[in-house]
């Protein structure tokens, strides 16, 4: 899915992101339904949450510590991009449950600043305790709106060094002074209505399903300390991905995320491992090493004690080795700036970056069997939709089942975006069992959807209509498909970043005066983080490397009517260019064809329907012999009839009789 | 001509362009004539400049201020891209005399750090008493290479502010302090010896000649300032083309650009003027109203008080509004922070990149004069090379002469890059008196060259090849050529960043692992910098609007064999889409054709094919009228044939039946 929406960094998303190409303005379906603070008595419609209570709990807090403004960002003390409920503070100070946004309470004011997906949300969640700040970059505003010449406060725990840095540098020039405290404050109004911690075990990734033991991570990772000229003794890990790579450990504390609470200090001569060690059973303390204390033997911590202990590791005479993307600002002031080493990312989060032979061909059988439960559902929908009894929401529930089916399922790997007609045009839709719209032949249907498995996480979204879509529409779905091919099939040279190449997505779409309002695709984990940075196609982006897994995903949104995204995974690998050089280009590994009804191939140029036609042929190969091999007759012969070879002068839906012919354009192969 | 090796701003190149596509290879054509420390006594070729006296002099100066190091860039203090003799400080110093590069000198070391284009002639240039330091950055290297723990100082007015910081921020974790001193030390050094400044006349540019008059441009600016949220109540201009733009003042104290050593301070209430005041005649003093002390009056002051002027500004209640790329430290540091409003580039530099439609007629009329001179050089080596008698060297002054007849003529913009064979592989060749090449119908000819004129300035690249270039070189000039045509034909969104659109002009030399080494292109100015900044497809260039011009100058180099570029200049226009939005695409002003013998039609996408018909068409409607007013008919005879309608189908080289007709192609007209 579409990463400026649901961006691995919340705060990098609200801080930077907007407005680099704007957003497709919301859509406001019940425009009445908002609060309006001014008439007396104000009107709160019956989705608004009354916060009195938990700001009169704050500003006790904050009255006690003599404190002027308090900060509240929606994240955790990982920088997750999905939080667990005890985490949502923003959400229970605010009432606010949107993604994006960061709440400032004073003794007298109490602001919320997000961007304009989430406007009409808020305005109908929250109370008239809440100002509504529409600008999309806080520090803007900080000094000037909230704070005047006392202190202000945030959270140290979950305020990311880099954003604490950038608060300072906008407050300067100020009288206020940005203090660090703990524990939270919110946590502490919260009190005994905060939900606890849930214990779900900690369990080991099975080897069949890992890249390397984690042993061989470990010393890997040791051996790039080796060779850094700043000479690092020890690498903090704070993502909680880090981690989790980094031992083949998997929980469950996390939605969508196969993640637990956790840290790791890595030093040159012991492992450290910071969680909640009752999730740890014996045969995983066994699988760790945990009863020695050599430099391959794991320490097992308890989760609350690493700023402690971080602290007393950095008395010492080390060098502290961090990513500043995903180390809060309470980490962070534990350790002298001397004995810091930061780069931008972890040197686990780009050592993960780059998949290994085992785990690339480990993600592309994930995709194998997600194509399969993929299309069985679009064969259903094909035969159910002009039914008229599928919605967005049961059709999400019945996907999920059909995931469910598959080997290594371990759920959906997001929340399901299933969106008819006017709703795919909203950015950051999900239906829900009381709100969610019919499936229709007279719509088009947007279906970004993702799973884990054990072996690999997916991502993919296809488009589609089962009845007469109008001209513009399959104009502007076929330029979204030539933007996918023409980045697709795109050799470039090696280390060559996302960001310079990402205009051939938008190339044919601009050609005509249109665009879209999002990122252009972001990594993806085996069994770990859907969106999984540092790959993909932003500015804050790593460069493309061979064995990088990207998601690749132009779209158009027409307010109020349609949207369309088109969004596959595809895997870095060697160019074989004629003139020798170190080249690069991307190959598809998501294997579900695209929908022929939608398709103008007078549109495309020979070498674009040259890709077409050889991608549904790996297709073919590659999904066909799975969907016999389980029996599914009618989902074969459909993926048969949709990955007919396409012809630029025939017709758009093939003949039966040529169901099992392939055209020597297929045969082809324009690149491997 | 490609700006990542002529950069206007030669310390960004210096310290962050580096790298980012990489160098191609220099050609050492005469390695074994470098200097050898090595051996005893010393190998110095005559080339080398004994630079032991100016060395002990410096010395000298530091000692009497107690100084560690000091740094010495070759720049001016306006951070000017071509500077004057009096200004080449480190070459006098050095004996180097490239145009990239700074030198740092202790009581006991001397170093020159430099970029891989001018290695070798460093090594040709500089005696003993220098190391060479290949690293790109110099900042990584002063703290442990050249300074310890004393003082280390730079020339504050030579220093942009944005390097002083960033001096500061390397040094900032070591005992050096970075300090500010004026006067120059090397100017005390250099003593009587330095070159005077020459005081050539300041002049009026024409009415004819100006978008605005100069009393309508400071207004301009001042209604910039009163709706600047920061309220700035000056503007500090440090630039030379600045203040020439803003006054419409032209002179001739630098080489190929038409500019005078000044500085402006354009306040709310008054406008000072800081020049030197000789080179002001009494008709030129009458035009500025120098004579009053109103707001619309300008006071003129001595060049040399701008520190002390500026200073005295800055204790008044005031904030001073200035682009940071061309401010230098000197000026910098005597404005207190709280006072400075920083852009990366003045409301001046940022106005004048987007030019008005008088001025966009003026530079394309400048353009059509400027490819008759091209054209008149290009049929005379046609019809000479084959004799063997034309070398590089005379060609580039044939060529100016050409351009010296043309109207409202005034030299060169930049020294002709005039190279045969594998010289036009080197990056910043240019052939001298003693030094250069013979053209050959063997080999490849690459020109790269400008003109200014009182309407405009203009820059131009075409390669040609008189006998029968083999396939590879007419596969890469064609590709090349491709870069050029996709990039000029792209329609994008309103204020796209250069840089995320220049891919398109390495798209399908990529595409067979192929690539060049230099940025795509810059802006350009009305008879102005060549390399007009903030204008281009950099990292750092501001994004493109509708009226600025750039060049478009994709390129191809083969070590040791050949070299190939495509240059034109391009104004930004509007793009009519079939969807209603703000996009804008290029129309090319440069208007002249390719050559034929090198195009491999077959490579050429039918869009691509009616594009370059589409300007072939446009050449002749504008070129060829003035060709034949000019009764130059063997150059319209030439120009009619070279830009005969290509057809995928037909041979090369058109009939000369066929002269005067116009294909289908051609008048389809693919984009206004």
């Amino acid at each position: 899915m579409a990463q400026a929406h649901w961006g691995c960094c919340p705060w990098l998303v609200l801080l930077c992101a907007l407005g680099a190409w704007g957003h497709p303005k919301s859509v406001d379906l019940t425009a009445e339904d908002v609060r309006n603070c001014l008439i007396s008595p104000p009107y709160l419609p019956v989705t608004v949450v009354n916060t009195t209570a938990q700001l009169t709990a704050l500003r006790q807090q904050m009255h006690i510590q003599n404190l002027f403004a308090y900060i509240i960002p929606e994240t955790d003390a990982h920088m997750s991009e999905y939080i667990g409920t005890r985490d949502k503070r923003r959400a229970w100070m605010t009432g606010f449950t949107g993604s994006a946004g960061t709440a400032v309470v004073t003794m007298g004011k109490a602001g919320l600043w997000t961007d304009s997906r989430y406007w009409t949300q808020a305005e109908r969640q929250m109370d008239c305790n809440w100002e509504l700040h529409k600008e999309a970059d806080i520090k803007e505003d900080i000094p000037g709106r909230i704070v005047t010449d006392r202190s202000l406060t945030g959270e140290p725990e979950t305020v990311p060094g880099g954003s604490w840095e950038s608060y300072n540098m906008a407050l300067m020039n100020s009288n206020i002074k940005l203090v660090s405290i703990t524990p939270n404050l919110v946590d502490q109004a919260w009190g005994s209505e905060k939900p606890l911690v849930l214990s779900q075990p900690i369990y080991v990734l099975q080897e069949a399903f890992t890249g390397n033991t984690w042993q061989k991570k470990v010393s890997d990772i040791r051996s790039q300390m080796q060779k850094h000229p700043k000479a690092p003794t020890a690498v903090l890990l704070s993502a909680l991905d880090e981690t989790a790579w980094l031992f083949n450990l998997r929980g469950s504390d996390i939605p969508y995320n196969p993640f637990f609470y956790s840290y790791t200090l890595l030093t040159d001569s012991s492992i450290r491992l910071f969680v909640n060690r009752s999730c740890l059973n014996s045969e995983t303390l066994k699988y760790l090493n945990s009863s020695c204390t050599g430099s391959m033997c794991v320490q097992v911590e308890d989760y609350s004690q690493v700023r402690h202990n971080v602290q007393a590791y950095a008395s010492g005479n080390v060098k502290i080795w961090i990513g500043t993307s995903y180390t809060t600002y309470g980490l962070y002031e534990v350790i002298p700036t001397e004995k810091l080493i930061e780069d931008t990312y972890s040197p686990v989060m780009v050592t993960k970056a780059v998949k290994n032979s085992k785990e690339q061909a480990l993600l592309r059988a994930s995709h194998v069997r997600d194509a399969v439960a993929v299309i069985r559902y679009l064969v259903w929908l094909e035969k159910n939709v002009p039914k008229g009894t599928v919605d967005e929401f049961s059709g999400a529930e019945l996907l999920n089942k059909f995931r469910g089916k598959e080997q290594f399922s371990s759920g959906p790997s997001f929340e399901t975006i299933s969106a008819s007609g006017l709703n795919a045009a909203l950015a950051h839709y999900s239906p829900t069992k009381e709100l969610h719209r019919k499936l229709s032949s007279d719509e088009m249907y947007l279906l970004d959807s993702g799973g884990q498995y054990w072996d690999g996480t997916t991502d993919i979204t296809r488009t589609v209509h089962w009845g007469t879509p109008s001209a513009f529409q399959k104009e502007a779905y076929t330029r979204v498909l030539i933007g996918n091919i023409d980045l697709s099939r795109l050799v470039f040279p090696a280390n060559t970043s996302g960001r310079m190449m990402e205009v051939f997505a938008r190339r044919a779409l601009w050609d005509v005066g249109l665009n879209y309002g999002h990122g252009t695709g972001h990594g993806i984990g085996n069994f770990l983080c859907v969106h999984e940075w540092p790959v993909g196609f932003q500015y804050n982006n790593i460069p493309m490397a061979k064995g990088m897994f990207t998601s690749i995903e132009p779209g158009y949104y027409q307010d109020g009517e349609f949207g369309i995204r088109l969004e596959d995974v595809a895997l870095v690998v060697e160019a074989k260019t004629k003139y020798p050089g170190s080249y690069l280009t991307f190959e598809v590994v998501s294997l579900v064809p695209y929908d022929r009804n939608l398709i103008d191939v007078s549109l495309l140029s020979p070498e674009q329907l040259q890709y077409l036609n050889h991608y549904y042929q790996t297709i073919r190969e590659k999904v066909g012999p799975e969907l016999q091999q389980r029996q599914l007759l009618e989902e074969f012969e459909w993926l048969q009839q949709h990955t007919e070879p396409l012809s630029a002068k025939a017709p758009h839906t093939a003949p039966l009789a040529s169901l099992l012919a392939v055209s020597s354009l297929a045969i082809l192969g324009c690149r491997v």
